[in-house]
């Protein structure tokens, strides 16, 4: 009990239904007549409705399929992974001894199931803005939002030009200006040899990527 | 504004947001800064929580793995299309010219679309138990659900040999009784040459899905 109510200290959270507590923590190697997984199920809409209206509210210019990408950046094994083990979740699970052995405590799998199941748990007995008052600040003190959300314009822009043109981009470099320990790159992008965009940084990565920043909006705004 | 209000009769929902309803009933080829597909993207999620929830409490002994085929089966494009058009939505929605004309109107991906969106709205406005109540008794009045979601054992039976085994079941005849207008059929479901189940039937095919719904209850209790 002493591990439940530190889980509870840092959801803020505490629960009511104590039944459905176990269940959410029991992992299907425990052999009991029940495990996480019905509510695994569950709380994996639970999370893509709390984390979907997020991003709907927080980005009002982004397109759909931008708000996509975005949720399944942040909808994803290895993110509720690492919210788990801000929990402390793996030292609460229920699972069997051979599984405990072969390091199910720190499984992604294992831990990021869990999470989305204890997410069911609060959705089933508090509602969804429950859930969502419990979600965000979880969120927001382990992820860089607009860091995570936002990093790769270069990967983003390969993968729409790809959809769009069936092509990927390609860049080449148009200046190189100031002194060795400052100097700044500019680089231009093309898609099927056409330039679309011109910009600058202080590596030529940087630069690059600004240049597919400023196309995706190019090309979205076309969409 | 009659077709609005011929909506929310069918709906039983009078809407709260007339910009937003706008938005949900906006085409893309609408060529307006706006239109519904950001609130198909979180109509999307909505809808697979408001399902999701309906099977998670409706089939407490369906392991996840059944729970996410039935799911499947009802949050899809023909199934929200047969919605759309039980709501006449197709009239509602704003289109160009030339996709008014190429038969938008009656598109599945249009009308689809166009429902999630319109689900999203409600979302907003009114909140998810709201949804709720507007879309469980549309489900039900549109779907028998048992015959939706339990019609294909043999076909989920397929799947999960698949999965399991990575083979296929066979089905063979046992015996046939009865006279020529009222037989009575036998049939053996075998997985890997060995014997799972056997059920009768008035049919082969009959008897085939009874045997393999059998088998699957067999095979998920072991899971």
């Amino acid at each position: 009990m002493q591990l439940i109510r530190q889980l509870e200290k840092r959801l803020n959270y505490t629960f009511k239904n104590h039944e459905l507590l176990e269940e959410a923590l029991t992992h299907k190697s425990y052999h009991k007549p029940y495990n996480n997984e019905r509510l695994e199920f569950l709380g994996d809409a639970v999370l893509d409705i709390v984390v979907g209206e997020f991003l709907f509210l927080k980005f009002r210019n982004k397109k759909e399929g931008v708000l996509s990408k975005m949720r399944a950046s942040l909808v994803n094994e290895e993110s509720f992974c690492r919210l788990a083990n801000a929990l402390n979740l793996g030292d609460c699970l229920y699972m069997s001894e051979s599984e405990n052995n072969n390091g199910g405590r720190s499984k992604p799998s294992i831990l990021s199931n869990a999470f989305e199941a204890l997410m069911a748990v609060i959705y089933l007995e508090s509602g969804l803005d429950c859930v969502k008052s419990v979600f965000y600040p979880l969120m927001e003190s382990n992820f860089d939002i607009n860091e995570t959300l936002l990093k790769d314009y270069k990967s983003s822009l390969q993968e729409l030009t790809q959809e769009i043109f069936g092509v990927t981009p390609t860049y080449s470099l148009v200046s190189e200006s100031g002194p060795d320990h400052n100097k700044t790159f500019t680089m231009q992008v093309f898609i099927n040899e056409k330039p679309y965009a011109t910009a600058s940084g202080n590596s030529k990565k940087n630069a690059q990527q600004e240049a597919a920043r400023i196309t995706l909006e190019k090309l979205e705004s076309k969409k």
